[in-house]
């Protein structure tokens, strides 16, 4: 089983070699520039690690780990804009709006989102791309709902803000690894925690939601026990999860 | 075969009676809004009158129909935001940003984009989807040119802006008649032409693009002549295109 580095240098290095589409021109520098930023790629390489757990090669699925760090960062590049959240910064450099103008902000972003549906198109089955399109859907729900404060509770927010691409990241990599639908139930199980786990340690880290909501400690019992659920719902799946498992206990543990 | 009036019942019937993604919430009002707005739908209606000429029923078309008119939508969208064309009206009513606020008119844009791929990727093959996504890349490309005044010539940019999900109104309706790959090249050819008659005609009527660079006679003996080469494609195509080729002179002679 390969490690969570090496899974990353994997996703680095697709990334870096990803040709996009000639068509978009010099729309490109804008695109490499914010899929450049050096995210900590959390999403493709739950979705490696997942298709490697599930008997496919990590590689095969690099087009669809890709994808969904095409989606999550068309997500930041139009959230960022000055309209919705108006941020100037974004990972200690400038945001792509901010480097590039506000309509190049909102063309990149919507070429990135262009570019994951076709790199989840290149497989055989069209089941990739709708897991990815339905995540898309239900993140582009959850920022309406950030906007305009329209959510019920912060679970239902973050479902959709978060939960709705983590649970793609898994999702995606069972059709890659041929996972037959009645047998992804445990995996699907296993995928909504891990989302939630993701949001509730960022809003420990950057002290809001949970934290505003519960206060420091209720919101680190919350991460621990929702780590614990996760690590029991993936001892579940039939499948050797360790590379999983030491993930889970990174996401629950990180400090940044 | 149905007239080109019954299929563009159909596809209002359809977009009327569209369910959208639950999870989009209170974002749909903005989204059928822009649907709404009483477009040609000169797209979808091509795209049922190639899936009836082809051989399919159109109604099995309709989800690849409704999607090419919601590609159509988002561009417009787009388009219409104060970072891009600024543009507060479209078709004789507020645009969708200013009905809705800048916020909302990207989010909108997003959705109808991710909304799109979910009607295409409703058929078996993701064919439907990939034609429909290489269609989206180019339009966004064209759509870069036009802002920057990069572009090389008028026919390239014509090509990216119009001309591709043009094509690929035709191209999605092959797939969906189960066209085999090596008998589309002549219904493709006749594709290409019709992008390009559209927006010529458009030049004519806004009296840009094409009036500018050669006058209105240029520009309309271009007309003239790009409709008689697509008549011409037309007619070696073997299968019966009256419908199509009445669509073709509606498009050469069209006032609006």
């Amino acid at each position: 089983m390969s490690t969570p580095e090496e899974l990353l240098a994997l996703v680095e290095q697709y990334l870096d070699e990803l040709a996009l589409t000639p068509e978009l021109g010099g729309l490109e520098e804008s695109v490499r520039y914010s899929l450049a930023g050096g995210g900590k790629r959390v999403r493709p390489v739950l979705c490696l690690a997942t298709a490697e757990a599930a008997g496919a090669e990590p590689e095969a699925a690099l087009p669809t780990a890709a994808a969904l760090e095409l989606v999550h960062n068309f997500s930041l590049v139009h959230d960022d804009l000055p309209a919705l959240d108006d941020d100037r910064l974004r990972r200690g450099r400038a945001s792509t709006w901010a480097e590039y103008g506000e309509a190049i902000g909102i063309l990149a972003g919507d070429a990135l989102l262009a570019e994951a549906f076709r790199l989840a198109l290149t497989y055989p089955t069209p089941a990739v791309a709708r897991e990815l399109v339905q995540a898309t859907l239900g993140m582009i729900g959850g920022q309406y709902l950030d906007i305009t404060g329209e959510a019920d509770d912060l679970a239902s927010l973050h479902r959709l803000k978060t939960g709705c691409l983590f649970s793609a990241s898994i999702a995606c990599a069972l059709w890659v690894a041929d996972v037959p639908e009645r047998e992804q139930a445990p995996w699907r199980a296993f995928a909504d925690e891990v989302g939630l786990l993701f949001q509730i340690v960022d809003d420990i880290l950057d002290e809001d939601g949970y934290v505003q909501e519960r206060g420091v400690d209720g919101a680190r019992a919350l991460a621990d026990e929702t780590a614990e659920r996760a690590q029991a719902r993936l001892a579940e799946v039939p499948a050797d999860t360790s590379v999983l498992s030491g993930i889970v206990a990174g996401l629950a543990a990180r400090t940044s």
